[in-house]
């Protein structure tokens, strides 16, 4: 049986004259693009030339959400109303969406950025906030995030279809919860191992846990990053270990209107 | 035989703890709404809540998008790039439809609004780059503006459905064109004067120009302020004045999906 | 013996063509006023106005400095880095202290608006990143703020002169703690009670706490507020007892350069 | 007799994670850093930064003030109204003057950026609001930019110390004006002429202008650029020949407060 993963990564995240990582070698890796919408990054002229270049490579396109600051990258907390929250999550995804449609695809999922990421995977009212906007944006949307957190539930309870991602140069507690970034070891540097568990999380096989243990997670797509040339390395490494293993990429949310 | 007209102003203009003008009594008084949409005024909060109103009151729903200059309310020209204000435009617009469609209605049109209005009727390049940016949107999609000008022309050439706007309380030339505020006489105060101006323009009925001569407009749509208790005065003296003369005021432009 | 007291307000708290309050009202009745600085509210032309209309009357100006947070009015809590928090106080204060100076007038002290004012009563890092950036501008300056947090603490240890600040219209814990605003009775609104309060809090004499005990309050300054007509209304009121009363009103902070 | 000129660069043109330029590598190159106040590039962190390696480096900071436009980084005319322009200037260059103190040095001079730049050069107006913050801001201030222009007019007029700044890499007309970008042949690339050129001007001595004709310019300060690696090569280069031609380099204007 051929196994089926997905590669994310974040995309289009410069802003007017500044530039943010390597996006066309990044779309060479991904099936799926994460697009920043304005709000942490992304002006609408770079929105349209992700769209178009994600279109001409048939990546899916994501709406990477974010709490409006420009100054912090969308890494800052920030304590939204919720109702503030959901006209802003709202307002990006459907300014993409219109953008998306003008270069030929549309808005196939969204993935929350940074500070909103993690706060949702915390805070139950922001997420309910996030979700709500995405069903009224389109029912049914496909989400991504951190699984069996808060996200998770607001997303399902909205009737959104959640899909887990996982990051395959983080370390895991034997729980299946990323150790936080804080502590040492919580983030792997060697391109094997990487590429070795991308290659058993597509699988479905165990991973080594922080602890030793073997830990099996089943995600829907796996995070590359592409800020640094040592990680759009690594993303290639990992897509071309994935090939070798018989697997195959393939975006984990469909383009509505888009053949299969 | 029943004349009709149309009656648009400038709503949800406020930001954050800021307000702007008495929306509540124009949506009593208009029959479009020019909502923000973000770059001039307008949080996504203020947008939801105004498309909501304008759709419990049968109000349609226009795009005022504008040049991204929140300092200046957008009354301020910004030399932008032709590539950027078409996907600065389409941004707005996109980002409104899904708030209006979650608020139960649609964009019906668009009206540019302050520095980018004036432009687009005097910019052909200017004009192109946001006609481009609606088609893009939606083909054929209305839009309002000065009739005569590099505007109407690039609208039509891309095919949008260009309608006429008037000012009940602007003198005009001869010619048809606004006299510039800078002369003495450009704008009309006494209510009396504005309100018949009103029913004379939507019955298709000469009105006196600034030199004493006769002209007819034929505006799809008349523009009312209420930035001011007495501009709010004299929008609601217009609609009584139509009334009376059994003019009937209608949207100028239909809301997708909604019933005639 | 006669006592003096200072009355202080947040003035300059428009954007652009947005208004906020009734500054030419509250500048009869202040003695300090709190100026925006352009991170919640105020843009340089709104401040340079503010800067010369206190000027004029004798009043104090004050750095009301912010979050980065327009659309929240800096009302919504930012979990800025402390280095970034230091050099967006820094900024804000230096930028009108230039101002200021360009109007005859010069800042005499800071008090911390919003969200800020109130994550540093309850965070020593985010305090300690405040205190360090107003000390850097000027040492020894006078800094507003509420008594017993570790913003005092923080000041005092950067060597600001720390003056406690009090809200007439506000509940107070036999504490001395303020009543937080989600409790019923937090927010006090009779008039005469209000005026009460504030020349009873001037002189040095006790005032009821939220269980009915005797608390006596020292402030060196007492805060009002002019958002609404209501809100002048009880300002001006609160001056004219205190006049009436026999206290002095004199700003808590001299400006330097000025003559007391 | 030995000659002596300045070579100033654009430094601290990042924002929050964006980066722009070799700032490093420009610091052991020019004489003088133009450093962004935030209203194109530049938040108050790296502000911060540039001025404490600019005053380790012994290297004078000037305020590169701009039209507020992040998405357009300053480089696109801005119809501001001159009252608020003054207002802009004056916040920008004090903000800088604050974080430059708190780094152990002053602002030294102010040169205009982008969009501001070029339209001081031909708009009387904004010159002379532009002029207007900057002597409210310092009497005499050294301002730096195109001579023979309105903004050399108005900088004189308002006790300003105007200094001409040249640039290496352009052709002048006959009449020392720049050709423009639009016209071949307009910037220079070839590494040697541009040094020579640098040495020539540095010197004295005539440069040949677009005709084939000899200019004698007599700049205060030359212009190096930083944003590619190309540009820092060119930069590095031409201080190597001034150097070895006996030309000293120094900051054209003096930091207050600084021995000499």
């Amino acid at each position: 049986m051929t196994a089926t993963i997905d590669l994310n990564a974040d995309l289009g995240e410069g802003l007017g004259a500044w530039t943010m990582g390597d996006d066309a070698a990044l779309l060479g890796v991904v099936s799926s693009a994460n697009v920043a919408t304005g709000f942490h990054a992304g002006d609408p002229t770079i929105m349209r030339r992700t769209c178009a270049a994600a279109a001409e490579r048939g990546v899916s396109v994501g709406a990477h959400v974010a709490y409006r600051d420009l100054h912090g990258f969308g890494r800052r907390a920030l304590a939204v109303d919720p109702e503030d929250l959901t006209a802003d999550v709202l307002y990006q995804v459907s300014a993409l969406e219109g953008i998306a449609r003008a270069a030929g695809t549309q808005v196939a999922y969204c993935k929350p950025h940074g500070a909103l990421y993690n706060t949702i995977a915390k805070d139950p009212a922001q997420a309910a906030a996030t979700a709500e906007a995405l069903a009224a944006f389109r029912p049914g949307l496909t989400v991504l995030g951190l699984p069996g957190t808060p996200w998770q539930e607001a997303a399902e309870a909205a009737g959104l279809r959640f899909v887990a991602e996982a990051f395959a140069d983080r370390a895991y507690t034997p729980a299946g919860q990323l150790v936080p970034r804080s502590q040492p070891g919580s983030v792997l540097h060697d391109v094997d191992e990487i590429t070795a568990r991308c290659v058993a999380m597509a699988r479905g096989e165990a991973v080594t846990d922080v602890e030793g243990g073997q830990l099996v997670l089943t995600p829907g797509s796996i995070c590359v990053h592409g800020d640094t040339p040592g990680a759009v390395e690594i993303a290639r490494a990992a897509r071309a270990a994935l090939e070798q293993a018989g697997v195959t990429l393939a975006p984990f949310a469909a383009t509505p209107g888009r053949e299969g």
